[in-house]
């Protein structure tokens, strides 16, 4: 099997960074995405979203999106757990998960793609969301700094996915100028805990 | 344990068909969005994002967002599977819920939020970005339409979480006056399978 990817690009680093907590060896395809390789019509029958990363099976099956390619290795090598044990770990998992990959991860996206115009050949950027995009990027920093007075990791006590996905949206949210402020001890905290594990230089 | 939801809105929809395919009864305690009853201190409490649907249990504890509490029940009663047993069933379905998610309902949502302005005393509607949103969701139905040519349901044999997502952003679209065409037959012969189900009347 293979991951099609972009090595400079948040998502795929979520992935890469997933596989190594769970010391998962992978091949991986580099794919240009600012040259718009990604859209190719051979790149469309693996992801009709024209997307990356993708992961490609040895039958040629293809799963795109991130959080399905977790899903995935999480079923196939369900320890060290990342998404949750009981059903209770998994729910609060996946709620974390869900609201840092929109709330955050996605804002930062939108500010990137709509305020930049890196990918204004495919799309029509609009820098007024854009701007607004990263404003609720960094409230939602102030959220998950209240969480993080109360608990070591975004989830609860155990690192998990959602620890995953938030190290990887803050450094890329750097490109838009977002940081996390002086005053967030304890999200500064929580990041030097997070991006010292080995995992965070996959 | 119950749900606090909005009758109306698309998301809760989601969270009663996808408890009724599980034979699921739940006690549901309606919050006026429109009025803002879901932004009070008590409410941010059991959800520091101040959206619906929130299910809370006996002990007080808490899980937001729609794909969070269907995980919840999911590993609570796996029969029937609304969200794959193997690992690749797992990841397949996994992909065209987000998928569904992103590129049709958030969509959806987006083109309502930005150019209707029901949301206006919270947010910075900026109508662009919404029409923007609309012309998106328009063209994923094209890419619905080709999958479903070739399965049944949209992560393949088996009715899934995906067209349950699928169906309530569909009918919701409806606002924004987004509709499946006449000419995308597979869209529709679906849409009538999965609208026609017990479930879609939650």
């Amino acid at each position: 099997m293979k991951i099609y990817e972009t090595k400079t690009a948040p998502n795929p680093r979520r992935v890469r960074m997933f596989l190594a907590e769970k010391g998962i060896d992978m091949e991986y395809v580099q794919v240009d995405i600012q040259k718009g390789e990604n859209l190719s019509a051979e790149m469309r029958a693996k992801n009709p979203l024209g997307k990356i990363p993708i992961l490609e099976l040895d039958d040629g099956t293809c799963i795109a999106e991130t959080d399905a390619i977790c899903t995935y290795f999480e079923a196939l090598h369900p320890e060290p757990s990342l998404m949750g044990s009981t059903a209770l770990e998994k729910g609060t998992i996946a709620m974390w998960q869900r609201q840092v990959e929109l709330a955050l991860m996605l804002q930062v996206g939108m500010c990137f793609q709509h305020t930049t115009g890196y990918f204004k050949d495919r799309m029509v950027p609009v820098p007024e969301y854009g701007k607004e995009a990263g404003i609720n990027a960094s409230k939602y920093l102030n959220i998950l700094e209240r969480r993080l007075e109360l608990n070591p990791f975004i989830a609860g006590d155990s690192f998990s996915i959602a620890d995953i996905t938030a190290l990887c949206a803050i450094d890329f949210a750097r490109v838009v100028n977002i940081r996390i402020k002086d005053e967030q001890k304890n999200l500064l905290r929580w990041y030097d805990s997070v991006n010292n594990r080995a995992s965070a230089k996959a």
